[in-house]
């Protein structure tokens, strides 16, 4: 059981970044070979999953949210509390915090275009957001 | 490893249950300071995931799985079995029956505003919903 | 800690293909009957999800992502890489890779409709896909 904090900070609303970097850091620093990965993101208003990390695809994506969610709507969220990010939260939970990654011979399971990514998605900028990442298995040598 | 289940009632299509105090207290139980906890919602016609739990921001959530699965909608799911919960399922394996929470300290890093919560998207209404909680990690005392 | 890889082979874009039956026969051979079931789908064009696997219900979920992302939309990653497929990425980044399923007393903890399903949502048919099964737990008789 090895656990370390990704700590990372974001600048606007719809950025993704590609946490695959962080991601192998850790698996390497943990030493184990044979295992899963679970990732969560300890917030309400930013998400986790895998894609292409190629802009095109990102911009895709973040169309398709604002499908779900358009800017424009009226959010019940808003007219109570005024900060304005109703739409941040219903994205959040619909593509949902948390995702498990297997591990084998001490590398990420992922396909070859597959990162892993954070959706920033709240409409406040300039926030710091915590992934938690769990790491277990065990170290086959 | 340990397990529980959690049994709860739902009232009406929509509803959205804060499973959070149910899962802290199972933690407890447990005894695991360091780890994971599992969540598994044995039906496909609810979901999981975690949100700010706040009438407004809840509201906002069912109007966007709406926009995904309209209630006016034909589906053929409806059409061949008369059951009328065609769009149940559908946001039901949009949003997803799994979670996956890191432990620390022995308690749920979940964030400030960051609930877990079941959605009850079946149409008819009244129903028992079972969560399977599957803990694991080390007790560090 | 048991793994497999589940190859499976899709014929085109919308296939929906039942997993639980090889996941049954790998948690059967791993001798777990405590545990969970890690699931990873290493493609980012394919999901994993549950649903009852009912022709009716997969069609109308296949009709619920292309609100999401329409087949006749402009997708950025179309403009820029020629390919065709940016509507099968961002459906996949909103369903998700991962799935964990409990284990109890050597079973799937799934519902009684409740299926283990890889979603084919790339345009390119043809395709094989790998799902990576990691079962972790306890075998105790």
């Amino acid at each position: 059981m090895f656990r370390r904090t990704i700590l990372v900070s974001t600048c606007k609303e719809g950025e993704i970044l590609n946490l695959t970097p962080q991601v192998t850091a850790l698996l390497r620093e943990s030493g184990v070979t044979e295992g899963i990965v679970s990732l969560f993101v300890q917030h309400s208003t930013a998400a986790l999953s895998t894609i292409e990390y190629e802009p095109g695809v990102l911009a895709d994506l973040t169309r398709a949210l604002a499908i779900l969610a358009p800017d424009a709507a009226e959010y019940a969220h808003n007219t109570k509390w005024g900060d304005g990010n109703g739409r941040s939260h219903v994205k959040a939970a619909l593509v949902g915090p948390s995702l498990v990654i297997p591990v084998a011979k001490g590398r990420l399971c992922c396909g070859t275009w597959q990162q892993i990514v954070l959706l920033e998605l709240d409409v406040n900028a300039g926030r710091d957001r915590t992934v938690i990442c769990t790491i277990m298995g065990d170290e086959i040598t």
